[in-house]
């Protein structure tokens, strides 16, 4: 860490802040420019957080030298982790994409979905049994009975299930339904979500908050592996931004960024993140070229009577000529997602 | 609600999209203009959500005529709420001012600080006991340990209490030491834990989410006021945009916003508004000067040895000095904050 | 237009706005709906802009119906607008790379770096002569000695020249001598300068401000096309967010976004759209599956030793590399990049 | 300056960064931490910038130790710079209000508007001559004959005039006429309009560009003081955010930050600020409270027939009533607008 020190700092205050760094472990080491004194201190850098030297009144800036988090960068682990889900493996060289419903609505809309979307080249169902919503008067989901019907229609297809949990005391039901937790976007810093969800032995996908920095993403998983559960993926969804044609701003730098910067797998909304159905399928393949190792996609039989998201949702023919076009610049970059017989 | 069709949208496509709304209770009429055709529709607007009509190929755009909360509104309720505490009114002539340390981190700290924040003028006394941290690695709160010096500090000093909840399991545990329940940002719309506080008898301080609209703000407020519990208090602190020379930007004009469009009270924290210590006088006084019902600010008798936001916390005497300051521009605008012995 | 009156507002307050619109040529008509009253006008919508109905005090608010722009939209133009500059063509089917480095330092440097774009499959080259720089004391670019350099290497190696204008004074110097005028991004509301280069017959590239809406990037253009020009071409080059760590956020939603509103080609800027090099290529190859015209890249022979934006140019080998990536990924969606001998 | 490389460098890699440092005229001492080495370079920083090192592959990130900008900063210059306007002292104790139309429309509505400011206690007139306006089809300003209007107006009154100049052939012009000049929002980085007014021997209001950072924002400042000009005031008018419901987000934090880092004036404008004239008032009281030396007020005698921002515009009465208002505040804290006859 570095510490640069106002212009006028005396003898007495660059002292005492000498002491302290001592007497709580780090080797410290000064530089005195023309300018500015400036102070290095090495050691655990953990703790120099709590010390919270820009409370002193000769202090300008505290400048971290380490990034703050550890178990998710790829310098502590620097090959790829992958994700393993039955025969699927996530964040290898194939690309899953998870398709469904914004909210499970009936049985006959969540199997049709499913059936269609299989056939189409998807290898998971999406849709949502708890779903949070804006309006206290807006259709909240069928919860438990939303998650049953998952389980039928992967019963009935073969897909695997993600579904998202919004609440600590339903973490423990979600995860015997689902084969990925997925934690949403206005739940990305709800901490005693993520330490929960980290108990669990069931992959998780960790939506991007809509104000979170990279960092604050990469230190939201970190709870997840600090907590015991390593099999965690980053879903990217758009952040909020002035610009208000598209409903978020799908930031897909994000995609090579944690490729350099963590081992762990990264999937796209292209849905939530651009928020008019016009715009998936361009940025799929955006994403898809970018490097992502998934996407996660709205896809409704009827979007214009769906209870919710209708907006951004596709039909079910619409999706199935993505996946046709995805498949091309997949295999551009050889990461095929259809097989042979589905092209 | 607005409808406007694109341009070409034939006479099936306008018959079909008339009759959902008919069949859906609506008085339907049409306006044809030169270059579209716009249906206006009447009738009970939180159903028309639920339709998504936008999902519709020909539909343009849909215009919601009315906000989507009512309770909340200025409309519903024309006179100010107050919100009675003991002795003290929140929402009516007096101004408070809620001050202590970011984190309760001992006896010695909170007492201290409560008794020097009670004699400046103070009316409340705030404290974490549950802290959510960025990182997983931070000081993570004393818990039920905390509630209980917050108690005692209560009872030697008089002062109230506001302090966090962040799980949606310890709502009642925190309600039987607080006087207010304190929503945090990040939990503006943890839907499950404001559904949780609107069942309980405590006034709500409903912090403004760091990416949240004045909307969405609102509405997460009609999920307390519409589960039962209409003592709820907003609380500006401020929004995240590109500048970050401050931690986020205090968005003061909410303050006669809310006022116009809302019968709640206001209360503006420039602690998380600034994240300096240095800004934090000058933006109280400007909040007072706009209007605000009440501050809420943070104190620490060592704030370079805090366990937690000590940049942007003020010592006792800063405090002390601030409310001098700030109690001139009260008076100027006859909202007197100490009273006459205090000054 | 729609004009949506405040709850209350009575008879006399209505009858007036009405008499106002009438005076000025729209044909309205009412609608009362339970909880407001409506208004709808029907006119020339460029004059309601100038009525600022907004400003009485009993409206509530004004919501156009129309796109306030014309020349530049697909409504107005349905066919793609192409390019042609020599033997070349913007917005057909081919792709165009554009690359060089941010600023002309020297002629050595300009003529190399000409012939290795040129060598990797670019057809046109980028480069600043007149720079504008945040800071006073930051190079400001060799003036019409850059551009004297550029169209020796023109010369050279025949590759057609993309150079921005900063200034008004400068247009018709630099269209003597550049093929693309540019105008960067905090130009793209400096209205004077798109009057002036509206007035020449040469293509203009047109960078989105840094905070500039759609629709406000929209109507920057039809100044150019109002103005005589119709030869624009949009770049996308990022937008300020709070994230920070890339220099801007890339809102490749825009592409899809501009194509189905408007008739003129998509540049995507990949260098100032991330500000790191390592991010380049990834991204260039998502604006081209997303379906970009072109791309505008900075490459710099020695990055280390540019004098501006070094840190977001490509080297020659990285460029090369990232051409012969992104050919593939081009002929995926049937618009190569590289020609037979060039693969 | 700050150097740390990226893990891993080798001896071969730091040498070679090291000898250019050397070579550049730097000091250069290491610091070898268990993850990390880091490099101080003691020198002149304005070079550093030039040497871009971030663009050398093992460089993980460069953190500069002092401020861009010196001419502008409180450390240049420690003592408040007063600007004098005739009779008139910006930063100095008194408190000045700017008030007037968006635009000068016409001869009677800059006169009636100017008196009715005048004995409502404002000291300077301010009035748009050229407008730099979103669309094309909008009113453009009455250009020198506007000039000449607002020159009669303060003929008549006695008032200063502020009005804004928008392009680099004008600057001339406009000075002959005004007394402060303005440079707009998106003018804010147009470098070579700051180097004309830098030329000229009047005080310059420059407001900040809606996405331009603290950092920016004063850079700019510094091109008109390394220009020559030192009568600089900044104007706080609004930054671009997610927000909609106000026009800006105004960010007053500005002001107690411009006042510890810089010794220029800071003025506020609540008119942009919000875009919303019942917001207008309000904010203006907060802005003194804040600390500002002056505001600019948008005023017209009839808003709903203004030609541009009438929405945000406040009649003559209630401008005078504001003033009363903020004369109240500004007494409170001794720096009183209103004179003795005026209250």
């Amino acid at each position: 860490m570095i510490i640069v020190l106002k212009q006028g700092a005396n003898e007495v205050e660059i002292q005492e802040i000498k002491e302290r760094l001592v007497q709580e472990g780090f080797k410290v080491h000064f530089s005195q420019g023309v300018e500015r004194t400036i102070i290095g201190a090495v050691g655990d850098q953990s703790r120099l957080k709590e010390l919270d030297l820009e409370a002193l009144p000769w202090v300008e800036k505290v400048v971290p030298i380490l990034a703050p988090y550890k178990l998710v960068s790829r310098e502590f682990q620097p090959a790829d982790t992958v994700i393993k889900i039955g025969e699927h493996e996530i964040g290898g060289a194939q690309i899953h994409v998870m398709a469904g419903p914004c909210s499970v609505e009936s049985r006959s809309q969540i199997l049709e979905t499913a059936h269609a979307v299989r056939e189409a080249g998807a290898t998971f169902l999406r849709g949502g049994a708890f779903k949070p919503r804006t309006s206290p008067y807006a259709f909240q989901g069928l919860e438990e009975e939303g998650l049953k019907l998952l389980a039928e229609a992967r019963e009935e297809t073969g897909l695997a299930i993600i579904t998202e949990v919004v609440d600590v005391r339903d973490v423990k039901l979600v995860a015997s339904y689902a084969d990925i937790l997925q934690i949403g976007a206005r739940n990305m810093q709800n901490f005693n979500l993520l330490k929960e969800v980290a108990k669990i032995d069931k992959p998780v996908l960790l939506k991007r908050g809509p104000s979170a920095t990279l960092e604050e993403w990469m230190m939201a998983a970190e709870y997840i592996l600090n907590g015991g559960n390593n099999q965690v993926m980053f879903c990217e969804r758009g952040i909020r931004t002035f610009e208000n044609y598209t409903r978020n701003t799908l930031d897909l730098s994000m995609v090579p960024a944690l490729h350099a910067l963590s081992h762990l797998p990264v999937i796209v909304d292209p849905s939530h993140g651009t928020g008019r159905w016009q715009l998936v399928a361009p940025m799929a393949k955006a994403a898809i070229a970018a490097g992502a190792d998934g996407l996660i996609v709205e896809v409704h039989p009827q979007p214009d009577k769906a209870l919710s998201d209708g907006k951004q949702s596709l039909t079910l023919p619409n999706f199935q000529e993505m996946m046709t076009e995805l498949d091309r610049i997949a295999r551009a970059i050889e990461r095929p997602i259809l097989k042979e017989g589905e092209r």
